[in-house]
């Protein structure tokens, strides 16, 4: 279970990194939404592995099939089927882990849990999975897009202790991917690959910030009590691999500061009623108040490294393993396509959500 | 729709703060547990207001009754349906605010999106929601505790910048009761309580850091891909009033540390395989490993001030509003019990979805 | 598990027949739809056993409280949450039950299943579960009529051998509550009522079939594959007590005819398309097609009934059982009520979905 | 929306009859089931057009492709995905009714509901659709054979008014598949293949009902209210194209008995509470007795003739359809390893719900 998210625009992945393939089945798309196999790969040639020098080396086209739910260049209203076949698989660069458990990965929990494992690589739990993620994102993404002119843009807020100066408000996508670090802080992004590139030659791994901006979320997105907008975006944003902490607006900064410095006042601008600051980022009560969404997720230094590491096989000896796979020295710049993709359909849901409740 | 949580152990919640009570129905919930109200007042009794002199004055005793699905002291496998009275209501209290839209609450946008809002307190909004969770909270840990021993023990870690030193595998919930703040760290406790005082009395608010842990979590709990437990932890945490961040583990500390220091080593201990350190958290790709999970959640400072704030009315015109109701000046005691019924709610749901799973 | 249906209109039961109450959450009702407890009260005294002589005469006003959710006299897009008191019960009858499963009922399998029942009266298995789904049946039938005219009229169409003579596109709720039966066909409801009291006399009990028709229902409600409209109303009828078939149009009658005879012709009538028979039943494909949905629903005789009947208790050691309970001698005057809210429910839940699949 | 059913055992349909291909997704079936391509190729061979004279010319192949979710021979607890291409479509033969809507078929409410469709065929609509159910449908028996030894076989009871004499306690599926209609009354088998044969011939199609028995069904599946196993039951097979009615035990006959012919008695057989007689049909109070779970589908005759019919276009515009198309002329014995299948997924679903209930 739980390869499932989303009450209406409901997403379905499927796939283990080294069997036949990866995909996604969307249902709740609503119909005649236009749509292009071209939009969804852009999406997912920004997440494919072997992009640039930093990223993992593994070589994945990830060519996406639609196999249904389209027709004719428009949404049918059924489930729309997309597949990518795993192509440069390396199942022999994994024999060595076949019994071991590699720190802070999934393989010791899967094998406990469901007494048996893929070992041929992350399995299930690999980053591979995401390819479903980002096709289904992209077709989220359109749906805002044509909507509602929701705009999505996430990017890379810091590396390790590098830490970028971004005017979210004002962030372009043109300038997140002018690099390949993702960060549009061009002078800040030099710096970080130049880090991740020394640390890769350590042989380890970084960790960093992504951040993300939606922009003209309609005021209304969201549910009272378990499924509030910032209790989705957490589920959809902490289920992404690697990451270890949410923030919303203000987020742990604002607990440093008293209420009547915190609250965002209420005033009248252009005939709409607005906030003038904006530490709730852009939810109140749980529900957009039509302000910028803004976030930020924290990830860990990637798992896989090539310095030598003690660890034990499934009977509990000791071992010693030095990663031969391929692997990202920084997950980040893979993460943004990853990031924007589920803020795309936590909101997609909730803009479904929503029209149901209109009284 | 958003108020019923849980996959198999399912949570819904119902009630204003200004309507006839607020109250809970539990379904799926194992036959034969041994309940009874006391256990579930407990709860209540350390979530209701008027507690001590650091939390709002409502005065509601928040007694507890149990309609259904409770049999002889036994649970019947039916929904238990639990509800408490709304005695001491002061609609009065709210009448300013009928038509204003308080800077930083749920008002504004409740409004936009129903168009219309019980205006008499926060409505559905109102934190007095979540005594249908505590309520649930205390039968999930009553299961917890009988089928595996499961521990939770949250308690406030910080308020604005003053900080406790807690040990988290150590910490008894005796020591989090034994004063006003839960704080179990005692001097750090004083000084918290004497800032929330000092904060009070200047008509404003202020925000802080709950840190929780369970113990005896069995290996195996979380579902691969988006129902990580992470992600479910993560969301029924940001669907608490004020919750503005979460942490899981090493959080966002983890990001400055190198792959190499933060990886945590599997070792052999005791015929049991465990983790040396545990910046994990306790969860591995989703699914628990075994160690205590540990996690944060930051609350931002209360909304409800008495200082005089600029904000604008439904028509858009300038007023000044001043609290009148009675109001938290910190809701960190009081989140205490309800980040632990939440986290309780999680791991309940997933401990039962886990047995579907057992190959 | 098994209290909650629909996906946007959510409803949970909750209680047993000899607890403290029965009653239901409705999740999802959008917000400022006109509602009364008036109204609610109508379809409950429909409901409500006592009501005439060949009803069972246990005593209950069924008097429902909407604690939550309504706000003068409008819904708020929060939880309704109802519920009525048990009053009139006699745990006493059911002593003698305590220990024998009673044929027919559900004695023997919530034993079974859950290792402990409620044994004072048909606990959760009994048909006062079905007091909350009326309630919620009420709301679900005032927005279908507000939002699209739609209207549900179901009446006793035969008992045992007894039919009525009915056209389900005329017929009016007035000639349904002109008898005790429930049949609009005034001769045929005062022979049924004879045979239902000289059955009762008996101490024996009869079945029959309910009719339902639902006019003015919009074309697009239902959706493809597992979904669908007939799916969704069979799986609502067949989850009443005692109901053992579900037909829709045509039914089993129409496995007798040929393709050429069976298929409904479309032609334009009045400017819509429409069919020019129906014995489709109002869907097509899994959707409704604009014509009348036209369902009947099969009820078996009474399990309850005073003639002594054998049977075994916990330890399969041979019992005599006479019911002593009061019960009814016919369900269905009671089932009309009940079978025209879970059409509603459903109804209410498609009108709703539908809303967010419109391209 | 609509594409997925189940609980814990989650399916999930896709395709449309002529575009890529049809596939499903299963997620929630346990880990370490042995499962192989050849078993699941088994049922779709039974379903597959064109495999007898009495069926649709249309030659697919129907080769199933695992992509994900077993490896070595064992399932992995992560989602399975299954796909078939799509090979001998003719487009060209629907061009005729690109903008006719066929009566009887789901054209017309596609069209409304959509405002578009795949004309190319039934789309979404299509039989071709239960591919994915029918391989669902395998692995489901799959579970139920070896974690509780539980076979299902449904065959055809009646073909228009030629009804066979079986009784479901001792029938073998070997019987069943020795003819070509799927009765295993042989001599009434070939009366319905000459009745069929004959309609053919006659440009017609014909109707009957399917009867199932699923025996060693333990005590304890269904869940009380919404998801009784009949409830759950009548939706699955509601759901299947072309079915007009469901029952279970006793079902319509059963309305015509007194109770106290009716009810089963309870009795002790070999140490076990069983029931002497099985009007119940295997359920009781929507939970499973351990007796045979019996209920039959009535299945309308087939809306593709090849009998020239009067209908409208898009525009409301009279035209006259013959079919060119290939089609059944009786859907039932290509709907017997449907309602197998659809009976399957239930008891899947509800065999792994009942393990989180259990005290």
């Amino acid at each position: 279970m739980g390869s499932t998210t989303g009450q209406i625009f409901r997403v379905t992945t499927w796939g283990e990194s080294h069997g036949g393939g990866v995909g996604v089945v969307v249902d709740g798309c609503p119909a005649r939404l236009p749509l292009s196999l071209k939009e969804i790969q852009a999406d997912l040639d920004r997440r494919r592995p072997g992009q640039s020098r930093i990223t993992t080396q593994r070589d994945e086209t990830d060519e996406a099939h639609i196999l249904s739910g389209v027709f004719e260049g428009k949404t049918l209203g059924t489930p729309i089927s997309i597949f990518v076949w795993n192509k440069d698989t390396k199942p022999e660069d994994y024999r060595d882990i076949k019994n071991a458990f590699r720190p802070s990965h999934a393989d010791y929990t899967y094998q406990a849990k469901y007494g048996i494992r893929n070992w041929m690589g992350g399995g299930r739990a690999s980053a591979r999975e995401t390819v479903g993620r980002v096709a289904a994102g992209a077709i989220a993404r359109k749906l805002l897009k044509v909507r509602a002119k929701i705009e999505i843009i996430a990017y890379v807020k810091r590396v390790q202790t590098i830490e970028a100066s971004v005017n979210p408000s004002k962030v372009k996508r043109a300038d997140v991917e002018r690099n390949i670090v993702r960060c549009p802080d061009k002078a800040t992004a030099e710096k970080m690959i130049r880090l991740i590139e020394k640390i890769r030659k350590g042989g380890d791994s970084a960790g960093g910030i992504v951040e993300l901006v939606a922009r003209n979320v309609p005021v209304g997105l969201g549910e009272p009590v378990f499924d509030k907008l910032e209790a989705d975006l957490a589920k959809a944003l902490m289920s992404l691999p690697a990451s270890k902490g949410f923030e919303i607006g203000s987020g742990l900064a604002g607990t440093y500061m008293l209420g009547s410095e915190h609250n965002d006042p209420f005033v009248k601008r252009q005939g709409r009623i607005r906030t003038r600051s904006n530490r709730s980022g852009g939810v109140q009560g749980g529900i957009s108040n039509g302000e910028d969404i803004i976030l930020r997720v924290a990830f860990k230094p990637t798992a896989t490294i090539m310095k030598p590491q003690q660890t034990v096989d499934a009977k509990g000896r000791k071992v010693t393993l030095a990663a031969r796979g391929r692997h990202d020295p920084c997950v980040l710049p893979r993460a943004v396509p990853m990031v924007e993709a589920m803020v795309a359909l936590v909101l997609a849901d909730h803009l479904l959500r929503q029209t149901t409740q209109k009284g």
